[in-house]
């Protein structure tokens, strides 16, 4: 049995200015952006790197690109316990996406540092690199080197005057000849801390959420072929209007996914649907949506993607139409989050007289990929009327240290339970 | 009562012959495309004038731009038979849809004058200037400036490079200093040959459409407001989606028009359609539709944008999104054609074995704008699976010619009803 470890909080006032510190780091005509790879991405970078060597941490970047601040534990063949999310953003993005995680793990350490702690753990806090999707076409850049995950072809995707990321990763300090070591074994958890980003929590008046797994991501191309002609001379009878079958399948999918079957999360959205030819005056003779699929168990995923099938057949047929294109563009596994970490998680909030709730991630995040080599869990701070992605992102900054307080007691708690290697 | 004339027909070889040569003058790399205003355009036109003068009419651009063949009667004082269609295209338009019905008016004179007919009326074969919407983003020019309907804010509009409509009708021959006197006050009877444009009369076996109206078109913008937010993080319940709103509006105006209880030919199409922000992971803020409304009684049309604001109203309603633009961008009045001479259409028809029926015409024509200072009339030939305005636009040639020896028929038996000025 491990000892109940001390119950410390961070330095909220120091955990808010390196939230805003980074909010000042933006470009000023669109806040907040910090794209990665971009120069202001290397000032915010410089400016967490300075940080993470003030609270005593060894900094470097591993070779998939990855800012990493390291505390040592005495034993050096120490498991590694992990926390942190990214920095970068979307375009005219949040002040709190990504960067809440990093500032809240680094406050952690800075904590347990002030109050004279000594993990038996090696500590890392980590900055991902390229978590949001980045102008290379690819998300979580940075813990998919550390899961193994970034393979010859995504190396090869091209970004901005055809840079390939390869270069990308070297140019920002990376060593993409050295990938293999930036696969990770040594780690015993990682404990990311991130917005909600979705309504929930806020709703429900709970300060903390405990990720139960992140969804998969399916995506689903569905194209109708009906036939075209001028809006003026075809008569409504007889008509095969494509356009009235994709809306017949808007409305299938949402009802569809409403009543899905499936346990744990689960949505279906269409947020992109053209019309071809697209004049006001011509009757489409084609239309195309892209179902976007997000599933916290893979069985849904896959019943849905069948049961998508059959409705895109239905809305066809009901307007003599047919299913030119159903193609599965994407699709990504569903990670389920480690319950031992949870319930430290859990452990933690009620020390601090938290309530929590347990709850899917609907985003996809560094977690995820993590979780392939690893034991993850990530607690969630409540996102006002759930905006994210947006100017508009905000959560209270006293919820977001009582966040930063629970991820510091639960990797505290994860330390005191410290097994050593075999 | 008046004689019945001599049965005439035209040579089929000549007229097809006309429409092979304009078919040929087309922009190589998208055929058939004749724009107004362009080179190639007046390439068409100078075949025509010079075709025209082969037929031994006084040949002229009116001050509005349009190519006017004359033949004037032995009377300087008896009105006008005017006759024809337009020689301009869509871009990737057909090679029959204008050039049939100026081809085909100049077959019935040549017919006319090889049989040694001679008019009581002064006979006009016109190629109204840019029927087509052109690139000034206008339709019908050369027509609405014989109904009189070319004002200032018309002849401002801004085409490539900026040139004013109204230069660019001087350019090509017109005199818009003069524009007044090419309203027409003297025209007993205009009668227009065109192709169908729509599928009825192939569907149907019959070889003559007798237009009993032309209808007049409304656009309708409609714009959905919901609430944007992360496909992924906000549940399927309590979501505000305006894509769901938008996509019940398409079904609600389909099943509206179809059940519309206006008389006459009635049509609303949804042609053009976006969803906002647009992309595959964003449930959508916002959606519009630009709504295309086509009735034949303008009542109807009134009725139907009534309807069509509460069914905006409910689809918006059970989405828990609202309307937050319902625009009437345009909207123009229905044109009926002349009894009269559409029982001249029937009779010439008859004389020559062919079926006929009475049809609206789902698109806009300058026959429109002709009525409103003359008794007007269309004949329809039938096209090959209702295709215009595309390469496939087909009629087959045999079925082209009857249509002309209709028209030619037609302004015989007008001509023998011959009422001189009182």
């Amino acid at each position: 049995m491990s000892a109940v470890p001390p119950l410390l909080t961070i330095d909220r006032a120091a955990f808010r200015a390196d939230i805003d510190a980074l909010a000042a780091i933006t470009d000023p005509a669109r806040p907040w952006t910090r794209r990665s790879f971009s120069p202001l991405f290397l000032e915010g970078r410089a400016y967490l790197a300075r940080r993470f060597a003030e609270a005593g941490l060894d900094v470097r970047i591993d070779p998939a690109g990855n800012l990493i601040g390291r505390w040592a534990a005495e034993d050096p063949a120490a498991p590694v316990l992990m926390t942190g999310s990214h920095s970068d953003t979307v375009p005219d993005g949040g002040r709190f996406d990504g960067i809440a995680g990093v500032a809240a793990s680094l406050a952690a350490v800075r904590a347990m540092r002030a109050a004279g702690y000594r993990p038996r753990h090696t500590v890392e806090v980590v900055d991902f690199l390229a978590e949001e999707p980045s102008e290379w076409g690819l998300s979580c850049i940075g813990s998919r080197g550390m899961a193994g995950a970034l393979g010859p072809r995504e190396l090869a995707m091209a970004g901005p005057g055809g840079e390939p990321l390869a270069a990308a990763i070297d140019r920002i300090g990376g060593s993409v000849a050295d990938l293999g070591s930036a696969k990770r074994s040594d780690v015993a958890a990682f404990v990311e801390l991130h917005i909600e980003q979705g309504p929930v929590l806020e709703t429900e008046g709970i300060p903390i959420g405990i990720v139960s797994g992140i969804v998969g991501i399916g995506r689903v191309r569905v194209r109708f072929a009906g036939v075209a002609g001028h809006a003026g001379t075809v008569p409504m009878a007889g008509r095969r209007d494509a356009g009235l079958a994709v809306a017949r399948l808007l409305l299938a999918v949402r009802d569809g996914a409403r009543a899905h079957p499936g346990n744990g999360h689960f949505t279906a959205t269409v947020g992109v649907l053209r019309l071809e030819p697209g004049g006001a005056n011509v009757l489409p003779g084609a239309a195309e949506a892209i179902v976007d699929i997000r599933a916290e168990i893979d069985g849904a995923m896959t019943r849905f993607i069948e049961a998508l099938s059959a409705m895109a057949a239905a809305a066809a047929e009901a307007e003599g139409c047919r299913v030119e294109a159903f193609e599965v563009v994407s699709r990504t596994t569903a990670a389920v989050c480690d319950p031992g970490l949870g319930a430290d998680i859990a452990e933690a909030a009620r020390r601090l007289g938290l309530g929590t709730r347990p709850l899917a991630s609907g985003a996809g995040h560094d977690a995820a990929f993590l979780a392939r080599v690893a034991p993850s869990a990530m607690l969630f701070a409540p996102s006002r009327v759930g905006k994210s992605h947006c100017p508009e992102e905000w959560t209270d900054p006293d919820a977001l240290a009582d966040a930063a307080d629970v991820l510091l007691g639960t990797l505290m708690l994860r330390d005191a339970a410290f097994a050593p290697p075999a």
